[in-house]
Parts: C-alpha cells; sequence; structure tokens
C-alpha cells in the first residue's frame, strides 16, 4: 500500500523517527482499536470525546444518535483531529527520567461528512458492528429503517493521517546500566474476560466463537 | 469527597443519567488510566495528543521535553480538555443497534500552568513515576538537576471535571429478547503480561514486586 503525504499538521514534530506514515501501519492500528478520541472546537473551546468507530477501505466512520451534540457539530463539517491509541507496555528505566511507554498512535486529521446514500450508510454500520467482533453482524438482527434514520452515521476521508510508535527496551543514560535496577519493559493489552450472559439469556444459548474466542490484540 | 459542579462545558449532554460529577469517582478513574488525551486549538485547528498524567491531590500532571510542541503550546495558558477512557468491555444486545461498550470516561476543561517551583515539581515527577507502577519511585535513579531543566511539568487544576460510565448488560427492544441469538458483556480490561528483561540487565536482577504482581484494574 502507498504512503500517507505528511503535512504541516500531521508531521510528527517530536522525536520523529517514532513517526509512520505508510497507509498499511496506520491502518493496523486503526483496525486494533475500539474507541478513537474525537476533537473538535466550538467557540474556540476544544472538545475531546472518547466513541467507536470503524475503518472500510480508505474511510473512518462513527456513529451515534442523531441528537449527540458532537455528531451535529461535527456534521457541520469543522475540522477535526481523530486520535486512536494502543498502550503496549511500559517503559521501566533504571531513572526516573527515562520511563516511558511503548505504545502506538494514528492521528487523522480532517472534516467530517453526514452519510446519505443508504447503501454506504449500511456498509459503515456493518464495518462499526463488525469492528467490535469480527462474525457479529450476520448473527444479529440488521437494522430496520426507522434505526437507520435514527442513526447519524459521519465518514472522514483518509487522506491526512500519521502513526507514531515507540517499541523496545529502556534507553538508559550509559552510566546507569550499572545500578543494581531492574529494568526492562512490563507489556501491556487489552484482554476479554470471561464472557457474561445476559440476564435475559434464555438456557442453552452459548456464546459463539467470536465472543468466546475473543482476541484483541491477535490482528497486530 | 465533595462533588464538581457541572458547567456549560462539563455538563454530560448525551445520555445524561451516564454522568457523574463526585470527585471520588473521577479521581478513580484518573488514577486507574494511564494515558490521557489531550486536546487544544492551535489556529482554529484541533489537536488530540496521548500522553502520560498523574493525579497528585486535586492537581493533574503532564510532562515532556521543553522541545515539545504541544507542551510549548499548552504553557501559554491555553483551553484545554483532557480525557481519559477506560474501556470496560463489549455489550453484545440482539441487534446491531444496540451494540455498545461499558466505559468509563472523565473529560477535564482548564488552562495548564508551568509548575516553576522546584518541590512541586519533584512531587510532580514522583506522581508521574508512581502513577505507572506504585513503587517505583523509590527503587530508581531520581532526576538530576539537569534533567528537572530538561523536563517541562504542567499542572491542570481539577475544578472543571465530569465523568461518563456505561455498566450492565445490552439493553435491547422488548420484542428482540426471543431471539436465538447470544447477548452479554465481553469483559476487557488492560493486562499486564511476563515483564521483559532489559537486553543489558545484569544476571541476578530480578523484578521487584511491583513489577512482577502487576496489575491496572485493581485500583478500581
Amino acid at each position: 500500500m502507498d504512503s500517507f503525504t505528511p503535512t504541516g499538521r500531521s508531521t510528527v514534530k517530536r522525536l520523529p523517527k517514532r513517526g509512520e506514515y505508510g497507509r498499511e501501519g496506520v491502518y493496523q492500528i486503526l483496525d486494533e482499536g475500539l474507541v478513537c478520541h474525537v476533537g473538535f472546537v466550538v467557540e474556540g473551546q476544544p472538545f475531546v470525546i472518547p466513541t467507536g468507530y470503524a475503518r472500510s477501505g480508505d474511510t473512518l466512520y462513527i456513529h451515534g444518535a442523531q441528537a449527540s451534540r458532537m455528531l451535529r457539530t461535527l456534521r457541520d463539517g469543522v475540522e477535526i483531529c481523530v486520535t486512536v491509541t494502543l498502550v503496549d507496555g511500559m517503559v521501566m528505566a533504571r531513572s526516573a527520567f527515562h520511563h516511558s511507554m511503548n505504545y502506538r498512535s494514528v492521528v487523522v486529521f480532517g472534516r467530517a461528512a453526514v452519510v446519505e446514500e443508504t447503501s454506504e450508510k449500511w456498509e459503515a454500520l456493518r464495518a462499526l458492528t463488525e469492528h467490535l467482533a469480527p462474525g457479529r453482524w450476520s448473527e444479529v438482527r440488521q437494522p430496520t429503517e426507522g434505526e437507520m434514520r435514527a442513526t447519524l452515521v459521519l465518514a472522514l476521508a483518509l487522506t491526512e493521517a500519521s502513526a507514531k510508535v515507540r517499541t523496545g527496551p529502556p534507553v538508559d543514560d550509559e552510566e546507569d546500566y550499572e545500578l543494581p535496577v531492574w529494568a526492562g519493559v512490563v507489556p501491556l493489552h487489552l484482554a476479554a474476560g470471561v464472557p457474561i450472559n445476559d440476564p435475559r439469556l434464555p438456557q442453552g444459548i452459548e456464546p459463539p466463537p467470536h465472543v468466546s474466542n475473543y482476541t484483541r490484540g491477535a490482528r497486530r
């Protein structure tokens, strides 16, 4: 796949060696994340709101109720910044100063547009459900016309984006390596626990494989 | 503990029953999170950048290199929005429409200020290290004067904040409860793996308990 062209706002300025602009790497991070943080401005005031999302092709979709304040602001086509962050580990150095995190993050800039066309809206809702758990969409009751109307779907073209990634062990000052201090990385990942049946689930309905074998990090 | 007074920007508008303004609940979420997303505006453009943080008393601290573009913007006292989100589970309903997430999030508004005073700066760096892993600060080499100078610490008073929380099973349309579809919650949490020794760690240095017994969710 090709790469994003770094722009003034998407170029990784601090520690530029951690910046990545390849589309494939950016999409892997977007596909693994569950929640994005959407930044937008209302009368000079920044807001940062977490929400679900999904990628389909070169488009990122978010959705919500027609009444959502955030979506009503975004649908006007204001500039937004959407950030997805995966926390991969704590980097434990020999000095407090060199402690860090291993992470993979993506920042996307642009203006969202309302998805009006029914077939694209349907595809977005499919992608949003499948993003939670691949295989889910075909097992559940799909949206009615009324639910489609009640849902606002916004599309953000993935044209201006960058990733920032830190991996590997701590980097200590040379003279600190002889200190008798444990150093290394504590890996972190989003882990799934045992599924909790809905209290009203009839007896005899077992979790399907996309639930009982759920993993998030496997796609990385 | 007391509560935050909801303001125009901190009031949870969408699904207000999920809003929480108690200081204790807000602080539990801040103390469990590892990464915050900082929103700020430069020439009308929103930016959302992930970074580490820590709470000490009624103050939230972030830090970084003096050269950081984000911190240089924030130190001017612009309005910011800091959001921390914990993902607790996927809510799998019988209909695509009612899928959701269980989560706890906090949004803080205000203007950051540079921490100039040495003892407060020291306390902030202690809190930032302890926030990663309680017990770490006293085991590692603490900051030198040069490292203190190279680090920019910003303080954000916790005066305007709110939490938003979703818990529990899916809420389906009444007629969907008889569908033969598994429904429930897949719990999610940030899990620690087996610590990875630094490649240059001398033989015989074992991970301390704050590393080998690391858990994040236990404080909730």
